[in-house]
This record gives C-alpha cells, structure tokens and sequence, in this order.
C-alpha cells in the first residue's frame, strides 16, 4: 500500500494510491480515521488496516498532480538523518567519519516540502546541493531493540532529497543550520508499506538534475543499514510513529562530479520500486 | 511575569507565578486563553497580556510543589542548543569550534523533564553531565533578522539543565545521541518575561551537585550572546513561538574538576535573577 499526505483547499487528509495518478481520500472513505499520516500510524496496525479496507475497490477521489502533497509526514516528533553513510560521498567530500558508529544529526520538519513543491535556494548559500536519499518511517514506538527486531516497528519508507545549503554546512562541526533551511529538502510522493517495499538494500537510488543523472547506487552500500541506524537511536531515544530515519547519500556516478541547484532547475529522486521525488528550485531573493 | 506549564490530575495548563511558591491557574481565571504556552505565545503581546490582567490580584490556585511542572515549553518546534559557547568550558574538553560562527546542535522535546522531576542516567552512560545553561524563549516568528533587532521576538528567559551523556556523544563528530537521550535535561521552573529578566548577560549561572557549587559564571562570558545566536539561527529557519535557544555551558569553577551526576544526585542550577532549577538524578535500570 501506498499513502500520501496531502491539502485540497480546506481538506488535510491521508489519501491511498489506487495506481501511479490517483488516490482514495480517508477523509471521505473514512472520516473517522486520522487526518494525519503520524497519528494513523499511532493506531498500530489496526490503522493501516482500516486504511487499506476502506480504499479496497474504490476508484480515487483525486489525482495526485490535482492537490497540494505534503512531505508524507509533515510533522514528524524527530527527523534523524546520515552523514557520510556510503564510502564514494565519504571520498569525495575529504569529511571524516567514525565508522563503529552511526553519524547522526538531525533536521526540522521546517526544512521539507511534498512532492511537486519548490525547493528553495538560499540567496546565500554558497553550494546547495542535492542529496537522493530514502527515508524509513517508524510504525511504533521503540527503545534500545536491536538490529534484528527494526522490521517489527517500521511502517514504510519514502524518498528524501536531502537538500543542503553547504556553505552554512561548513560553519562548525555540527552541520547544525546548513542541514536545516526552511524548504530545503523534499520528502514524497508517498510512504510505501514495509511489507511492499522488501529489503531496502534490493532498491537503488537514482539522481537527476535537469534529466542528467549523478547518483546512481545501490542502497547495498549503506555502511550502516536502516535497521542498524534505528537499532542505535533506540539505544537513546524513544523512537515515534512518524519519526523518519534518512539513509545518507550515495556519492557521484562514478567519474562524474555533482552539479549544484540553482534556481530554475529540476531535480528527480527516483528509488526503484518505490517511484520518483519531484520539485523545481526557485531562488530566495535577497532582501533589499 | 514568571509563567509555568504544569499538569494537575486531568488539568493541563500554564500558570501566572503570585510569588516564588504559588501561581494563578488560567484554566480558571482565563478558560478562554490556550492551555499550553506555546500557543499563548502565538497569541503576541495579547497572550501575554491576557495572562497578566487575568491573574493581577487573584491569590495563587496551587503551589508548585503541588503540581506537575512540565518543561516550561514541553512541545517546541525546535530546540537550539550551544557547543563549545564558554572559552573555560572549551579549555576542559579539549574540543575545537570555529569561533567565527554559533556552533549549534538541536535537541528532542523528549529529551528534557521539567523542574523537581529525575533526570535519568542511561545504565551505559559512560560519563552523564550537568550542564548549567539559560534559555532564550521566542515569542514571535521570525527569519533573516539583524542582532539588534532580536530584543523584540524574544518572549522571556528560563533555566537549563543541559545534560550530556559522554559516552555516546563523543561517538562521531556531530554529539548526535549524547544529547538527546529520554529525560537526560531539564528546563524549568518558570519563564520570565524579557522586561523582568533583562540583559541576560547582567546574570549570572551557578550549578551545585549534591550542594556543592561547580559551575559559577557570568554570562558576560559568552562568545556568542543570545541575541548574536538567534539573529545566526534566523538566517536559515524561521523561528516559532515558544522555540528555546540554551546558551552553553560555562566551565567549572577555577582549580575544580566537574563531577558526574549518579544516581540518587541532586542538582541545581541557579540564575541569578531567574530561580532554580532542581532535579534529582535516578539510573536507567539495565535490561535483564
């Protein structure tokens, strides 16, 4: 099952894709279910199974291209995500990491848009660059589980761009604001069951600015797997239903180098078997 | 105006401070204004004002040693924390910052309890540490502001016990999980609006463990003030009503080594001017 989150005018709902285009609305097919993708996921499976029978043989409500598609979780309690996570990005940024441990940091609900949306590049970002990642989405609460029990407490997982603006990136040693401009990064179309998506590592990550592909890896190369990543946050952190835990970025295709997003541009995210993150850079204009 | 979040029985609700021990419920004096700060927050100036006229001459509902003190924001958007913000407390770790930028990390909501509740000390802690801080309060949204101009979106001030847990943050290079454990911090008593508070950098902070002093600074001694970090944060994030920015943590006192915080610990930190923020420590018990 595929979900998204999405607006239509005054309408915040959960919609289940029917096929590529279009979507069931819950909130018509079931209006007493959840609005929102997070507090759906908190009813345990009850939730995603009263979602899936109450879309079963109904034709969609709406196109996806005909509504607003928030990021498939808009307000996640934790975005945790991965530095330097495959060995090529770990090459060809000269960064440093610490390879017994998962290098973490955080971004802020604030600093995704859906599906379709503009990203937005910074008047002074010095590089802002893409960065195709896929993101596990957190079906249940959990602490300090390990790596083996991951499966029973994700729901799904979805794609990320994980947009940053480099030259903030580089203040500190913390990536502390470059990894969190407001509508930097993408999350979408959708949130893609566990139980459809398989393994993780069977999926690759395919990168395109205006049509040209940059990344192209498979997510076999993640130094540390989702589950190995989720297994280490629990050790600390009571994970929630709708945390998102973002994979790192493969490096460039091998003898290219990356393109950075300037205003104008498209950028396409693709994950085999999951489908493909969309949205155009406009710039911010400086201020006067 | 010193204002509470606490919980009573089923009552959920913020507070207007009569004197050091009692408070006005607004959920009684007020039913119409929102029940948790943040929102009062988003209200403006007319939230706060609100507040004020209804609690002026009602004597105190509870004292807040009868109630569950919550975080004073338990729920931010976000939650910006200092690295390395005291040249003293930089000298004992032996850690590096680039002293042209604020060094900024965020930390979870979950990761704080609010006054008079334990602090928790994960079972594989390694070294868990106090850490004496005072926290901005945002009132107003606000992006790409100068310094100078930070005064007027800042709502008050509170007291921060920015507990680290050594053992896991010193994993990579970003402190990730260290500072984000389960009930690892604190925050609290009350938040003291801007006018009472005044220059933060005319107070001072003082952490005692178990009675004895180890930290007493100025918090003229920050490299980066509140204002200079905010007016940082705002280029890239539009900051929320009731988002928190903690200063760092001085050094210890001169010619004494820190502490760590063990079970059955109790630890104060004090702001002149503010009050003090207590919390007893208890142990994470490990799993069988």
């Amino acid at each position: 099952m595929r979900l998204v989150s999405y607006q239509q005018v005054d309408e915040i709902g959960v919609g289940v894709m029917v096929d590529d285009i279009g979507f069931v609305a819950l909130p018509k097919a079931a209006p007493e279910l959840p609005t929102r993708l997070k507090d759906l996921l908190a009813m345990g499976d009850a939730g995603l199974s009263a979602a899936a029978s109450a879309a079963e043989g109904k034709a969609a409500d709406y196109q996806i291209s005909d509504v607003n598609l928030d990021p498939v979780i808009p307000d996640p309690a934790a975005i945790f995500a991965l530095a330097l996570n495959f060995q090529a990005h770990l090459d060809e940024t000269g960064l440093t990491t610490n390879g017994k441990y998962p290098h973490i940091f955080k971004r802020l609900p604030s600093s995704q848009v859906g599906h379709g949306h503009d990203l937005v590049r910074p008047f002074d970002a010095g590089r802002f660059s893409y960065e195709g990642e896929v993101a596990a989405i957190m079906g249940k609460k959990c602490r300090r589980i390990g790596v083996d029990d991951v499966g029973d407490y994700v729901a799904g997982y979805t794609i990320y761009n994980e947009g940053s603006v480099r030259g903030y990136q580089g203040h500190n040693r913390h990536f502390g604001l470059g990894k969190n401009f407001d509508k930097s990064g993408s999350c979408g179309p959708w949130m893609m069951t566990s139980d459809e998506f398989g393994d993780p590592n069977s999926h690759t990550i395919i990168t395109r600015l205006n049509g040209e592909e940059f990344q192209h890896a498979s997510l076999e190369l993640m130094m540390f797997s989702h589950a190995e990543i989720i297994s280490y946050i629990s050790q600390g952190y009571e994970l929630q239903p709708g945390d998102m835990v973002v994979s790192g970025t493969p490096g460039a295709i091998l003898g290219k180098k990356h393109k950075d997003m300037q205003a104008g541009d498209h950028c396409e995210v693709e994950v085999t078997g999951l489908g493909t993150l969309i949205n155009d850079v406009i710039g911010e204009p400086e201020p006067a």
